[in-house]
């Protein structure tokens, strides 16, 4: 047998800016073609963003070829909508010289990013996230996919955008529902990383449900900057960007419960006070952790309960099949403090013994 | 304005081995698992490699599950292939825990690489091909992807294999003209960077066409280390890769102009015509380079002109038009002469002058 290597040592620079500010749609596009000189822009954006007038404020008069997802949200992140994105760019004699912009939602992005991850060998994008959660969490990072008819996130990769766009004055259109769910984000992210950025949020929660553009703006650059630094630790999710799955073990598993009636932050605030109560438990983690973060979730409107129809035993099952479980047994990133993830031998997620965590969910039945 | 910069260098390890021989496909499967111990292998293949017996050959008494694309070749590489073998992965419970093996050609290698790099972020695939152009060409690299229903190739990514294993046993049942059209990528790759191996094939074509294994190992190992060289200083095509789409600016013009009724190889003998006939007017190219690849290719039963329903004028068109041309004036790699293509500052193709170009398909017609 002959044997031929193929060297391949590959260095490449990945980094890029988040730019925060309030009003700043307006000098996205310019900047982003200063960034990307000579490549024509291609917008993505769906008909929520649409209707509230953020295409508007990013375009100007400028003339801009666009794909609004429609219906908007989950419904619409499939294999399919990418197919019909890619045929519209062709149609319209994009190639590789694209730049595309993803201005909307966590799933205006994650499809953003996939379709420029998959278009002609791959083609930059920005993100210009208008929602709570987009802005706290999903816009950076580079996970980005979209779902199979079988299940969620099937087609999937990891694509770092060239720039994202902060506009907290995106925040004002929000639907009060929407704005509260996505400030969980936040709250996950204090307690992983950060005790005075949690009693930031303490002291200043009356300004951010008025969606004070200041108080905003600092919640932004907070949650970029320790989404960022965990990033930069471990881009592909090997270990401890693991930590940002904190409270996402259970809250998954409720929100799947839910049929998705539940948003993603009203599922992942039951998610947070599971895991909290299994870190007293496992890591005798102090009680307080416990009861200033529901104190925190209830003044957001989160439910302190789950919903009549979900109980402990469905949770139980479906987070057995999940596939972060290990051998049936699901995983669970714990705090044994405030702003301190457990790690031991280079793990940030153990299995919790079966009897902890049913007393722990047993706790969330109304 | 605030900015948050996520600072991302990345450092990966790429590399991989090619292993040449005959008979190697018992191997292929324990070895890969030697290599991503406890990965779950899907195979992914075609009907005409199974009716040939590779896949038999490659599992032996072992039950491996797969997906048989059918029909086999181009006609099947497109995106609604890919989401079928994501869902037959998911029905069949495969996870981030799966090992692809592509088994075939360049159209099997093509579909594998992309639906590993797309499923769930990503999985390790390997190639083992089996045709003469894939052997030689396609299953190093790294290039994947497939064509939307308006354009070739308008998905793909790069994603190298971890492993390739060229069993020239395999080419024992290929067709006659795929075998032989398959040989012009190891005649375009002898011309473009090794003199020696040009003359190795002038005197070894005999045993080549009797399909002599040691002969073809030989041709194995030359193919794939002139490939891996290129490949090593230019992972993603900006600028020495290009010298691999030798012979391909007229090439893929002549394969669109036939309707895909000529084979890529066929085409590609054509492009290499021509691009030494113009290289003989821009470089002062030797007309010897001609002259030897003429002889070559004929006598690998590869045509010499164009077949009588494709004029130069139609190919001008087709060429205009392609996404590689520069403001509609299409660009060539050019040899100065035999094992060496010329280079201008760092750029590895050039625009020609519309006269000269016409002048050398004008050459072509029959």
């Amino acid at each position: 047998m002959r044997e031929v290597r193929v060297s391949l040592v590959r260095s490449d620079d990945l980094s890029y800016s988040v730019l925060i500010g309030r009003g700043l749609l307006g000098e996205v596009l310019a900047d982003a073609q200063r960034l990307h000189p000579r490549r024509r822009v291609f917008l993505l954006t769906d008909a929520n963003v649409r209707a509230a007038g953020h295409v508007a404020a990013l375009t100007g008069d400028r003339p801009v070829a666009e794909y609004v997802i429609d219906p908007p949200g989950e419904v619409s992140k499939h294999i399919g909508t990418v197919t019909e994105i890619v045929e519209a760019m062709e149609s319209l004699k994009f190639g590789r010289d694209s730049l595309l912009v993803a201005l909307g939602g966590g799933t205006v992005g994650d499809i953003g990013g996939f379709a420029a991850a998959i278009f002609k060998r791959g083609v930059p994008y920005v993100q210009v996230p208008t929602t709570t959660v987009a802005q706290a969490d999903s816009s950076v990072g580079g996970k980005v996919g979209v779902d199979s008819r079988l299940s969620k996130n099937a087609y999937g990769v990891f694509k770092q955008p060239a720039r994202v766009y902060v506009d907290v004055a995106t925040l004002a259109t929000l639907d009060d529902r929407a704005y509260r769910a996505g400030l969980v984000e936040s709250v996950k992210h204090a307690m992983i990383a950060d005790p005075a950025y949690f009693e930031y949020l303490e002291t200043h929660l009356d300004a951010l449900l008025a969606r004070d553009p200041a108080a905003l703006e600092s919640v932004a650059e907070r949650n970029v900057t320790i989404k960022a630094r965990v990033v930069e630790q471990d881009v592909e999710e090997q270990g401890a960007r693991r930590v940002l799955n904190y409270g996402h073990t259970v809250g998954h598993a409720v929100e799947s419960a839910s049929g998705y009636r539940l948003l993603h932050g009203e599922a992942l605030a039951l998610g947070i006070l599971a895991a909290a109560r299994i870190a007293e438990e496992v890591c005798r983690a102090d009680e307080s952790v416990r009861r200033r973060s529901g104190v925190l979730l209830g003044k957001l409107g989160m439910p302190a309960k789950l919903p009549p129809e979900i109980n402990a035993g469905a949770l139980l099952e479906i987070m057995s099949r999940d596939k972060k479980a290990l051998e049936a047994r699901p995983r669970f990133v714990l705090l044994d403090r405030l702003g301190h993830a457990r790690e031991e031998n280079g793990e940030y997620v153990r299995a919790v013994a079966p009897g902890v965590l049913a007393k722990a969910l047993a706790e969330l039945e109304g």
